[in-house]
């Protein structure tokens, strides 16, 4: 957890007061369920509830552990501190620590889940606000970074809409992957604790009861968690290389908002730098690199080994941390974001008229000319403007071999912007329906 | 893709001819929307139906490819061969290489998820009969690789069983995430081609419209996609590496089928080695390397640069043959695996009583011991056990601290091995619902 | 291995014939040591060399293998088909089937990489002749895609020429790293085998012996070649990226050749796209994704297990062929690199002196300007060129502030290329010294 | 970082005290190169020593840098507020922030492998005590997790130590990679410093200089460095999983020393895992995730983008730390391992005599008995063994078609276990050299 990179809300989730919390919720209302099956005695069970405001002393935890090199016995021992080892002697009945420590962990992803949806949500907004503002801003479409046809800006902003919102519903399944407890004993037979208290445990938490869980959890649903996480930061990625590509000093077509005072460069006073989104680019590695040290936890040997646990301790807040923060970051710069439609004109007419290519290309081989010749003749046209700056349509005007197929005025039409956008709005439709 | 790891099946969907065949339909399919237009004549599109039953010339395509550099051009002069090049003139028509590139990528991809969802009823299939078969087996619950609390071998196999049932749902979602196609042109404004063209093709090929492309279609799916495949592949390492376990010499409860003729090592006869689990840990891990590239395909220059392509030309056979290959070899690993449920009572009772040590722990403490105490009294006798080969039972009853809690009745009744399997029922269901 | 991306020099390293026939040798390597030792009739050992010339024929060794399912064994037996099962007998005596497969792994690996030195000299000659050819073609420098100062054409092929230098270190070191051999039996004690056969087949295969194997040869030498690769892959990225970023339309500082007949899209005839760049970064993707599998490779259980083999059988060949290929593809592309003067000339002007600002800045200084106003002063005319156009040097010699510290002389001199450029020469020496 | 797998000698080296510290030094060093230089005054560069013994004051820089958005200006308004600001302003004359980040980081990593280095000797002489300890402690070597041949726990613990030594090695090899400083500017020309500058406060650091940087020193020698990292992690989970192995209840033949007062589990009171094991296996995955975001960073737009930033804050200091306490952990759990010979003989005899059956078979063709019918005659009994727990040794003596090529004396003399340890000398002379 780097602290420039964190926002407090996803930080406080994973916390050790959080975390303690959580154990000490389960192992309550794992003992009113006991209660209520006449494991334990009522008494015991309501006598738990005493801790209920307690902010567990982590630096007592700490140092008890340093005895017993178990951390759930250390929590234990001081919650009895709390409440009287008499009354404590019932709690954890029948429990084996990966009861609380997995069902813990699940609840702080699902919270940290919850979260990350919030963020998604900023980010969806920010970029279905900028998408219709610019709906018909017209500008060069590109692959390979060369020039192809014209796009609007608008559709730039609604694939990215899609694409988060893709991510969005990806992470909703997650969601339901991790969301999900066990309270099934030291090797996940219930032998010593009725399923009953899985199920009163895992409702009162908002999860679902593991359908089968051995000691632990099983782990492929983590893998499918972190897999989702790395495929949103790519998502991320994907947008903050656009915006880095449009702010090339060639380019220039948007720009990071830039603050008063902010200074881009110690050296070169004229920088203005998309320092946000190339950190974005570097974040999203971040988030990526869990995706491997998520998938080798699967295989754990036997019924568990603990090997999953450190790994865990780190992409848990880690990843979760990273993405929360990447999101608020992106959605801040999406919704700052300068954007400068005159230059995405003067970028399109760069090679004026050179990107009507596939126009004219077609309007050959409707003419007749085979598909063959059609391309010969544009291709040999385009060239001159590529190589000497000429006009294009200057020079298909004065090709005879063109203009014996097509008549100045068909392709003088050639060169209409609006033919390139006449569908912007049945995409809109596709992408934001009513 | 190496033969030895590969099944026909999945290797055809990935045949140059395949492709070419795909390709095909998309530009036939694509002409007969056009002619429904009215953009092309009727005929023209009738025509091109004529090569339906080519099996394209891979070679020739090859030939044209080298002076072209281009391979839709290469394939699109060839078919003109086939149909005449004046019929030929109007295929492809507003179309750009990608259209036909993604859509044929996702169709195979389609396809070849079909087949591993089959090779995951066969595994499902497999576990499900081992599970019931061995239901009530008596085996020890390792933790750690430590002897804990009895289970079955039925639970393992049912373990196994929801795992991959899990993986088998997410399959289906990321079928869905990669079924869609795009017909729409050069940045995906549909400028010179209707959207009415894409909804057609998609429709013939079983595909949904992408709702927003641009050359491409977005590859945030296919991340997700090859993501899946890898979770899927690290739930089988999870059973291979149980089977390797299972078949160490000291453990030796279940053993891979041997078949007649077959040798273990070429310098010692007497063995007989996991060789299929092994290997399935080894092709787990190729499965699992492509999602890294998958993930750095994502974000894409602009409306996209072609850094995609050699990785998918790579990772799309070679990741779904693998991993369709590992499907079969496990099914039949499962299938046949021989099982040896007096090796599992031996090793159980290797330390004999020690794994119902939390029994007297719990018995202990209700009655009226502290929890603190009890596990005292609970671990200094197991480490006789574990120190000295001393029976656990016999220790416990020689305890006056012990037998001062509990009467010789109450201790004898925690030896009790059917307490461990009393909810194996309870689980069956949930995982096995009627 | 894709077809496409494969040199055939290096597809034959890898064939099944050339495994075989390294196999042979070192049987018969083996056999002459073992005669000499006395161990084996020496007549037989020579009666082994009567297969020297026989091409062996994979078809059947395969078809014994189906029997066997063991592939050394099927080899041998096939051998003696070649040589007399009489005289094949003490073939492979002592050893154990590891000893053949890792010491003939890293004969292919030793010979894979001494083609993978000869495609990073082609590489290296490529970079330092564009380095030598363009050593004082101004161009701007950029930072953040933000032009920042002028450097020259001549030092970034020098850098990318230092870095592939430093790859090229690597790789000898990664070669001597996997240059190893082991015939030291079932678990490497030598209990069946003298020491004495493992120097005398190191030897004559031009290796070294490894010090301590077990039954294998130690994985982490692979893992360390391949994370090699993996960093090579990169650097090759690294200067993908960089042309990439040239052939952008509104860069075009540099373009791939493009030669005759070549198109660039099948719908739009005036495209030339950078469309081996970026496919080398599709191949660096490809090439980096073994690093992963070749780490897991390293702990394999106790003496060894075999779930390294499937990984290696995938990633030996393909890791090598597309990193070989992508060397001869970097190097015809720099080559052949189209490159354009007058563009960096008139792209560095285009924020016409901007680029100079940090000249001023530290003249303002020297002048006894504070830091802080200096940065102030600076920034406040750069802005203005920024937004509205303006001419950085007039602005300059306008501001009251700036010329009370510094004369319209001083300002005009910093101005100057020249300054930019005057150690260019100290920073060739470095890379290229004498 | 996590605290519980931290050592504080390696956070102390990534605390932000530490960072500003060699900020300083670096600033301090190169005014007094710029002041031998004549470039500034030698009184400023003088002036600058006098905050020699300031701690910075962290909580003050980020104040500053709140506003700045730039973390180096902030500080050098800090460091001006310590010696005043018109003795500071010729501090940072012609620098770049990244001439002092990059050769920050380079210092810290500098530092870090020193003590990666510390630790890893510290594991090797813990392996090379035990080796020497149990050079003759006969134990089964395992192919498969089957029994193969007899080897000796020496040369377990002895091939571990060269693989470490291997470790050690390359990790020297990578702290060269990392230990070069750049002070060349904005864009790597020198334009506006003295290479001079450079070379000083290269030498006062113990650095080399980058012989050629463009605004950064550029990444592939990191991505190196931190290969190396993964594969020494990897290396050690290879240990680890040897010990896990070891300490499963079956086979016992070593254990993690055992503490007074810890406790194995809250539930099962008999348990001693080996968790310190386990959670170096989790350490090596959290320290191999840094290996695919660093190699993801090589490829670093133009003179450099920053997106490397954020991945080196986190994986820097998490991967380095990490490691330091992983090495530690592993020499202490080496250093205390509890060793179990005579379960080690036990688990040898478990299938009597059948691990010598090599040996029989090449007594068998030595007697002149084909391969083929020695491998089946050696099968054929060892399979009794297997199957019906029989005596290997009395099977072969019964079996007439063995007793027809070998006599009952020879027959026993296969069964000498001193055959096997014979070379051990050998093979520790080779790894342990005098």
């Amino acid at each position: 957890m780097i602290p420039r990179y964190s926002r407090p809300d996803m930080v406080a989730i994973w916390s050790p007061e959080s975390k303690f919390k959580i154990w000490y919720e389960i192992e309550a209302h794992a003992c009113d369920a006991q209660a209520a099956l006449g494991v334990i005695p009522k008494a015991n069970a309501e006598a738990v509830w005493r801790a209920k405001d307690v902010t567990f002393d982590v630096a007592r935890i700490d140092e008890i552990e340093a005895v017993t090199k178990h951390d759930v016995i250390a929590f234990l021992t001081h919650l009895a501190e709390h409440i009287g080892s008499d009354d404590a002697r019932f709690v954890h009945q029948g429990m084996t620590s990966s009861d609380v420590l997995d069902t813990t962990l699940n609840v702080q992803l699902v919270r940290a889940t919850d979260l990350l949806l919030t963020g998604m949500d900023r980010v969806l907004a920010a970029l279905k606000a900028r998408a219709f503002e610019h709906k018909h801003t017209v500008r060069i479409g590109r692959s390979h970074g060369i020039h192809a046809e014209p796009t609007t800006m608008g559709l730039t902003f609604a694939r990215f809409y899609a694409e988060m919102a893709r991510g969005r519903a990806r992470l909703e399944a997650a969601r339901a992957e991790i969301a999900t407890g066990a309270i099934s004993g030291a090797v996940g037979t219930f032998a010593n604790i009725d399923p009953a208290v899985e199920e009163h445990v895992c409702k009162m938490l908002g999860l679902t009861p593991e359908p089968i869980s051995t000691q632990v959890i099983p782990r492929d649903r983590h893998a499918m968690y972190f897999a989702v996480l790395a495929v949103i930061a790519s998502s991320i990625e994907n947008i903050a290389i656009e915006i880095r590509h449009m702010q090339r000093t060639e380019v220039l077509e948007a720009e990071e908002f830039f603050s008063p005072g902010q200074k881009g460069s110690s050296a070169m006073p004229h920088k203005r730098n998309p320092v946000l989104s190339e950190n974005l680019t570097g974040l999203a590695r971040l988030v990526r690199m869990s995706v491997i040290p998520a998938l080798e936890n699967v295989a754990l040997w036997h019924e568990r080994d603990i090997s999953h646990s450190s790994v865990e301790r780190a992409i848990g807040p880690d990843t979760t941390i990273t993405l929360d923060f990447a999101l608020h970051r992106l959605a801040g710069l999406v919704e700052k974001l300068v954007i400068y439609p005159e230059n995405m004109l003067r970028n399109m007419n760069q090679f004026r008229g050179l990107v009507m290519s596939q126009r004219v290309l077609l309007a050959l081989t409707q003419a007749g000319v085979s598909r063959e010749d059609s391309y010969r003749l544009v291709q040999r046209n385009a060239m001159k403007v590529w190589e000497k700056g000429a006009d294009f349509k200057t020079e298909l005007l004065a090709d005879a071999e063109v203009t014996a197929a097509l008549s100045p005025a068909e392709i003088e039409e050639k060169f209409d912007l609006g033919y390139h956008t006449k569908h912007v709005d049945t995409i809109f439709n596709r992408v934001f329906p009513a």
